[in-house]
């Protein structure tokens, strides 16, 4: 059998760098399993190293294909730096406390990835406000079209990154406490859930009353995700 | 008068690596600031370097007056290789989106904060145990005391590293959109607050019924605070 092209293999390559050496029941390298915690994490980490030194900077991101995106202004020290470098995206979201019979079997359920790969700079107006595009679309459909359009001088001030994934490790864990062995020690032991939802928007206190919350919107609100 | 132990300066100094470039109305160097960050943040991602390559881990963390703890497996090479090693340790909560009326005006309501240090290896069973018992302790109050006791086979199979904070800087941003100027763009503008709360405990089927969810765990759910 022919082999498939790196995009379509189901899997990422276990590498050095990426193989899960603790509790490797806990770990996927399945590219579904990789997408499905970027698309649901707000936010991501982005660890990137100056002059052998590491740093760690909170962005928002969004995902095409293979291709993990986020973006910053130009004139950000972390932009201009890390053009051509490798980096480190990592995307975690907590779901709750696990509370065990004894302080070390205590632990939390969560789910996690960890990308590695290049960053680049995407180059061409057009191609940064195609990509910005997918960014809202993603995050609140229909309201690219509704908006004041871009200018040029916001596009020049604006950078938007790209890495395309190389290696990646899923970690989770779920449910209840491991210690059910234990189950002789008096003590009050589960999960206290950890929740993270949209609320009701406000408007600013500017828009006309006329003005409601868009369908799309509401919808997003009440579907649970964060994007 | 006499210069303050740093210890005792109320602001981490502004350096070539923290200096805030972008935006600096949005950051702060006090170290009030830094540790109310730190301390409502459910989780922290380390930074690292490994071979010239970055690497961020998200996990866990407790703090004690300007030190930041953290735990694992001895067995973890992140562990492994970090000791000694310069890390940094950034923690971001997220509070919400703003739409704005263009695209390049759309945000997130947040705080953050980027710590810089040395990441050294806590030595000693009983010292171990003691940063152990502040973490039990932090999260939920008089819990330590109803739990089986630790036992040394456990506490050699953890490590708890710890990094006193050298350097630090917070970035926050609240509020409605900034661009009320374009108020008559007639789109939908304000803020989508994200909110993440702890929600009722469920205890493990093996738990007696006899055995209720304790008045301190309650407590911290019904505190809206997230530890």
């Amino acid at each position: 059998m022919a082999e498939l092209p790196i995009e379509h293999e189901p899997s990422y390559p276990k590498t050095d760098r990426s193989r899960i050496r603790r509790e490797s029941h806990l770990g996927s390298y399945l590219r579904s399993d990789v997408y499905s915690v970027v698309d649901a994490s707000p936010l991501c980490h982005v660890g990137y190293v100056i002059d052998g030194e590491s740093f760690v900077t909170p962005t928002m991101h969004w995902r095409k294909g293979n291709r993990i995106y986020w973006h910053g202004s130009v004139g950000s020290r972390f932009l201009r730096q890390v053009d051509g470098a490798r980096v480190c995206i990592t995307c975690s979201l907590v779901d709750g406390y696990v509370l065990a019979r004894s302080a070390l079997n205590h632990a939390v359920n969560y789910c996690s990835v960890m990308m590695f790969g290049s960053a680049n700079i995407v180059e061409g107006l057009d191609v940064k406000e195609d990509a910005l595009r997918d960014f809202m679309d993603g995050l609140f459909p229909e309201r690219w079209e509704t908006l004041r359009p871009v200018t040029e001088k916001e596009l020049r001030a604006t950078s938007v990154l790209w890495m395309d994934i190389e290696e990646a490790t899923v970690k989770s864990r779920a449910g209840d406490p491991s210690d059910a062995d234990e189950s002789g020690v008096p003590v009050w032991a589960g999960v206290i859930p950890m929740q993270t939802s949209l609320t009701n928007g406000h408007p600013a206190p500017e828009v006309p009353e006329t003005i409601a919350l868009p369908t799309a919107l509401a919808n997003l609100i009440a579907s649970g995700r964060l994007r």
